[in-house]
């Protein structure tokens, strides 16, 4: 049988600000209106059964993932969550371990959840192919013609061609500008996708051969219940470095599909329509004659422009990114330096989701924070008490069902109702359309952590 | 006596987003911690009696004002307003009128508001020597030494000095850029600072000859209670264009201190200290690798600049302006089009600024819109009623007074109370200290246009 591992833990930093720790770029709506992770599953439709599609991520993107595949019909126990993130090597891994142990003839499809793919029917053929070959006991990788000497891709050098594919000399890092240059001029040379076909067996005798303390903690997982207590021992790796540096099995199928990692703002920006004078403009925008310059909006605000050129503008309402299109690349690094800074507009946005539905601050001063909160349809918060700071709401739409100290009540819209320090209190929508609440909280300190959680229907 | 006229009824554009029509550059801190009118009127101090200052404003703009020039002691009766702005020589005539009734001698010194000098000392200097010259009769002007060929200023030609003054030859409207580099190259020629002195009754004189509708309109005017019923009659008409340009009894004293209008963003940016860089950053801003970036927030948004070259930033909590340098002078364009597009950016702050103290709009959304109120001590709000909304009050900080439907009570803070559609209600803060409410509406049409007062303090 077949099976897609699809690769979707990872805290894309390179569309920052409107990605964010806890909304990293896999479950971004970048061009249309699914998520990249959502097209990775269409993408695969006809020759992955939906059962078969495996999800790995972690509890911090729990909610998000079962929100997302909920469409697809994809089982919840396909989720596997990693307590923390080991690179890719132990994390495919691990998918071949676990399905291994119930599919001995099981093939994998290995799949980054974040990147962007044109032309889906070259794109199947190609997995179809691949599949074959990996039945055949090859490592089969996808590999892209490069369309520029990127610093950005790993690359991969091949042999001689026969039956359709490539044998691979070998796997090399990301070079720097000459080498990324030797490499483009010579046609030997293909960017390394990250796209893996292999049966599970056989990946994980070459981690037996190459990675053995891994393969060993791998051996120790016979399900999903057993991942915590072993995560923690093992090493991060890549998949590249770790097996595909040194086996000697592996095969490269050339793509015949548009491909990009969408590693940057500038990488997006290539995929869009631009107008007359090569501007994108995805906001309420003014210009005047400006030209070359993106606009992305995910706030309310009016954006003017007069006369720049070759700019991204990428506009959140608590962090504002004005990029020169050639230094798209060094976004990563305003988010390091925003981390190591101990900020917070790196790790959320001001509207953060939340299995119930989801919050936006709208004010935080000394003394009070106001917050709009949006409730789900049947969706209710924990059981929970705050210790140092009350809540006002106002029901604004919608009606809310409300708990405070065991009593409980309905709260219509227009109406609202005071929880004091201390009281333990729920929210809950018990109707079939949202539920919107305006929130303000009152007391010396108003963190999320001033939170003593009861029962939760979320586990939390 | 001495007297000064102080116009500050304009409404800048060229500092948008920070300048709106309701917010205009005359009443922005541009540079220091006090507003452009406050400078003007601290510049002449010595020169000028307090209770001889005159500011010609309109209504709009009257609690601004009051406010602003409070510390002052400038008489209330002196800040004159006009029902409609009529350009720049009705509102001098209409000062010459009402000070020169009272005072025949009256030399005015007329200032713009929003008009920025260094070198006070110099300045006051230049004044006296205006005020000796303006005694004998004759119209003076304070003229600049050219520093560019500037396109965005009217020019002064003159003769022969004679006495530390030069006769004018003519005024010359804003040329274009091969007459202003002409101009520039000549040394008789100067910048209009749009700084004048002259007798009270000289000017009417003047008048009289080259502005005789203007003139006996003027005429009727006996104080101010009269000026409502004689403005709408009157001509809007520049006094450069009106008597400058025709006056034969003009003389210039070249000014020996730096001026500028603080016509664009360019010009501030001018005034500021820069980084190694050539970066002026007034706003939380995280910047890699930028040169002669120009940031300035009026918002709490982190803004972060990748290797950007040349720009001037201004950022505000509704709108944000993006500008190559060397076109600030089209920003004025921009304000233009949202004017013509009928859109409110142009017109408010988010937070707008009332007599009894400001609101900011946090959220407007279908049936809702969140409000933080923020009252002066001992101020209140007009008794008043809505039809077609709804108000939830919190108190956040401070302690309230409040009236629904007659009754009276104090609302402490995290206390809340709530106003039911159509019920009379007066806020009001009883306290010395500032009181602040979180306000939620709810309704079908929350605009501010939906309130009946019945009784005000501030006469709306």
């Amino acid at each position: 049988m077949n099976y897609a591992v699809i690769l979707a833990g990872g805290t894309g930093t390179r569309f920052w600000p409107f990605s964010r720790e806890l909304e990293p770029k896999q479950f971004m709506q970048i061009i249309g209106k699914s998520s990249l992770l959502q097209d990775t599953i269409r993408r695969i439709g006809g020759v992955i059964a939906n059962k078969n599609i495996y999800i790995v991520t972690n509890f911090k993107y729990f909610y998000e993932v079962k929100y997302q595949v909920a469409r697809f019909r994809i089982p919840e126990k396909n989720i596997i969550l990693e307590p923390q993130g080991k690179n890719t090597a132990p994390a495919i891994g691990l998918c071949a371990q676990l399905i291994g142990r119930k599919d001995k003839d099981a093939v994998l499809v290995v799949l980054p959840s974040d990147h962007y793919i044109k032309n889906a029917g070259n794109f199947k053929n190609c997995l179809k192919r691949a599949i074959r070959l990996a039945n055949n006991g090859l490592l089969v990788t996808l590999g892209i013609k490069p369309e520029s000497p990127s610093t950005g891709y790993g690359y991969i050098k091949v042999e001689s061609k026969s039956n359709g594919y490539f044998a691979v000399e070998k796997f090399l890092e990301k070079p720097d500008l000459t080498k990324a240059k030797a490499y483009f001029k010579d046609k030997r040379f293909y960017w390394n996708s990250g796209m893996f076909v292999w049966k599970a067996s056989v990946f994980l005798d070459e981690a037996r051969k190459y990675l053995p303390k891994l393969y060993a903690m791998l051996n120790l997982i016979r399900s999903t219940e057993d991942i915590a207590k072993i995560w923690p021992k093992i090493d991060a790796i890549s998949v590249d470095y770790g097996i595909m540096e040194h086996s000697k099995h592996i095969a490269l199928i050339p793509a015949d599909f548009y491909w990009t990692d969408l590693g940057s703002w500038d990488a997006m920006n290539a995929l869009l329509p631009k107008d007359k004078r090569g501007n994108v403009i995805q906001a309420d925008c003014l210009d005047l004659d400006s030209c070359g310059v993106s606009v992305f909006s995910r706030g309310s605000r009016l954006i003017s422009l007069v006369g720049v050129k070759d700019l991204i503008i990428a506009d959140t309402p608590d962090a504002l990114l004005v990029c020169a299109k050639h230094k798209a690349q060094d976004v990563k690094k305003v988010v390091e330096i925003l981390k190591s800074n101990k900020r917070k507009e790196h790790i959320t946005h001001t509207t953060e989701k939340r299995p119930w539905g989801s919050f936006t601050v709208l004010q935080s001063k000394e003394g009070f924070k106001i917050k709009l909160i949006e409730i789900g349809p049947k969706k209710r918060l924990s059981l929970q008490r705050h210790n140092r700071r009350a809540e006002h709401w106002v029901v604004v739409s919608g009606c809310a069902k409300v708990t405070t100290g065991g009593k409980v009540r309905l709260v219509p819209s227009n109406n609202s109702i005071y929880v004091p320090i201390g009281t333990k209190h729920r929210l809950e929508n018990p109707m079939n359309i949202p539920l919107k609440i305006v929130e303000v909280q009152t007391g010396g300190y108003l963190e999320e952590d001033d939170i003593e959680r009861f029962s939760d229907d979320f586990k939390r």
